[in-house]
């Protein structure tokens, strides 16, 4: 198999566990929190950004990639760690959670995804087949299988069909995958907010034996309870051996709470966004750098933070930045957003060996809680 | 003095020169190009970045940085260098040439200029002492006169007028500059296209035995001819014992006909601004990276360039990157750019210690052409 998950330890008390996942390009420590490369480069950030950060894995999107720069001109590179020069781990999603996105955009029958592009209107079609097509020319470590996101709120039936369709899918995907020795495709367990869908899911999914699987279908708007209750409800099914994937979760809370349900691997887009609209994420809460109150606040985005950024900026130079569009303000917010997120999971996995995660999650929470509240 | 400029060696064919700028904040090796931090940032670039591709010392706009984020506030900062955290030299203009470039927006009178912010339209008033004032705040190591920067063409009576009240400007900023002895204030002589107006400007503004002096109003839109006709005349009433800077050029012909005719230091929005729109400046002439004629293309932006970026990525990657609006397009071909000059002056410089600069000058005076050609 292409990847291989080792458990270190688990919490007695709860469900986190700390893990090594093994990929070609190299181990990767889980719990982990992956940035997020949409076009082959994460926003604003360099490869050896990345590095310095300590980002182990990235994950980039197979339908942007598909339309732009297309899949046979990164296979023409050598493939996507080439073409974009970063030599660790790669997560490739399916593009199905951006095709579904598109709404009218795109219509959905058992072969597959009809879609118009969102830059130029042109007709595309993706099946399972050609979602395996293009995440092989990229040559990413992890590859997702082609699954339906369904909407929040979904009907019973709905998510009953479409949780079903996903299951074939998932087949098709199997027979269609050319390179699973270096390339580990996950499954990924649908049913919406219906905890019998996901049961079942979880069971045909789980059947197929594949070298990870993934929680979908959550983070699309439901409230955070709904999502937990399906984590507590989903995870106590999915192997001990093989690494648990939540799919679009990237605030502190939640990568917190997930963690907690046995989740070891997340992903959102979230702090490099927020980034670009002038928000850093910090111990105590986020902050809206372009707000007027930090025109003279001449100390750091945030205090406890051992970044570079933080280390040698203030947030009035980097307000100052913001306010007049300059590219490095945006780029000075992703990075320390990034590195509070990655420095967040590495302590999380640091309390799990420590046999302390129960604590550390009851101070965090607390500490969120309350920078929410300011 | 607040600097000092030590002469290493002289062309003997030429009036190429190589020698030290020592300022407060480290020595300079010239002769020099200095990329242009209009609001306190170098676009895109990091002050580590700055470091890594060799910059030695900035240069800033004192009319940006008065409207935004406002000089007062740069102060409380601690000055320039600690806002931006910068802690090599720092070169500040005057305003002159942004006022001047207003047009309609302001009128001159004996007294200074009044203008409208090109942002809200607000109305403001530069004097010499106001502009000190400012450049005092700020903390830059050299500072510069208020001048007036004439249009070409312009008439001989205009420039005459011009350049005696820029004297007059330049004595009112000598009895202004409150920090003479950690900054130095350099003069700049003026008298347009005239070369016998060069002449009388040149008389009036070295009587005043500043630290050191600008050759201003020229790279205005005059054929490059008539620039070098002007440096031809003026560089030679200058003193050798003090460094000259001409004001504006950055491109790699001009520099090497300025260093041929003993100019020290340049500055230049050129290397950034093209980088913007997707121009490479290579051993070879200028690379329109965003060209579909480079989408397959998996060499470096020039072959020839040991950077960071021409040494991890590759031509097809940064047209991709660029085509997708991705800022870090835009930051991997203005850190080309700007190694791609400072190694230029770098081998400029060395082939004037190694007494060979008129041969260095031929061989790249034709290579550039040639890639003009092309």
């Amino acid at each position: 198999m292409a990847v291989k998950y080792t458990l270190l330890k688990e919490c007695p008390h709860t469900g986190a566990r700390a893990g090594i996942l093994h990929t070609p390009h190299g181990d990767i420590e889980t719990p982990i929190f992956m940035p997020v490369g949409t076009l082959a480069t994460v926003k604003t950030m360099e490869p050896k950004d990345l590095k310095e950060i300590g980002a182990q894995i990235i994950l980039s999107n197979t339908y942007h990639l598909y339309l732009r720069p297309g899949h046979q001109l990164v296979k023409k590179a050598g493939g996507l760690h080439k073409f974009m020069n970063w030599d660790r781990p790669i997560l490739t999603d399916s593009g199905g959670f951006q095709v579904f996105s598109l709404g009218d955009l795109r219509k959905i029958t058992e072969e597959g995804v009809e879609f118009r592009s969102h830059l130029d209107g042109s007709k595309h079609f993706f099946t399972p087949e050609k979602v395996m097509e293009i995440q092989n020319a990229l040559g990413s470590d992890i590859i997702m299988a082609f699954d339906e996101c369904i909407p929040y709120p979904a009907t019973y039936e709905y998510a009953k069909n479409s949780l079903e369709r996903t299951t074939r899918w998932l087949k098709r995907c199997i027979a269609a995958h050319e390179n699973p020795h270096s390339q580990a495709l996950f499954g990924i367990i649908q049913g919406g907010m219906y905890l019998d869908l996901r049961t079942q899911s979880a069971e045909e999914i789980l059947a197929l034996d594949l070298p990870g699987y993934a929680v979908g279908g959550l983070s699309v708007g439901e409230p955070k309870e709904e999502m937990y209750r399906v984590l507590e409800h989903t995870v106590p099914m999915m192997p001990k051996d093989k690494p648990r994937y939540l799919m679009g979760v990237g605030s502190d809370d939640a990568l917190l709470e997930g963690v907690y349900r046995g989740i070891d691997m997340f992903d959102c887009v979230l702090p490099t966004r927020i980034a670009r609209n002038g928000t850093a994420m910090t111990s105590h809460g986020r902050v809206v750098v372009r707000n007027a109150a930090y025109s003279e606040d001449f100390t750091p985005l945030d205090q406890n933070c051992n970044c570079y950024v933080c280390q040698n900026f203030t947030r009035a130079y980097i307000r100052h930045l913001v306010k007049c569009n300059e590219i490095l303000g945006l780029k000075l917010i992703s990075y320390h957003n990034l590195y509070y997120l990655l420095d967040f999971m590495r302590k999380i996995r640091q309390s799990i060996l420590d046999g302390n995660f129960p604590q550390y999650y009851k101070e965090k929470i607390k500490l969120i809680n309350e920078g929410r509240e300011k």
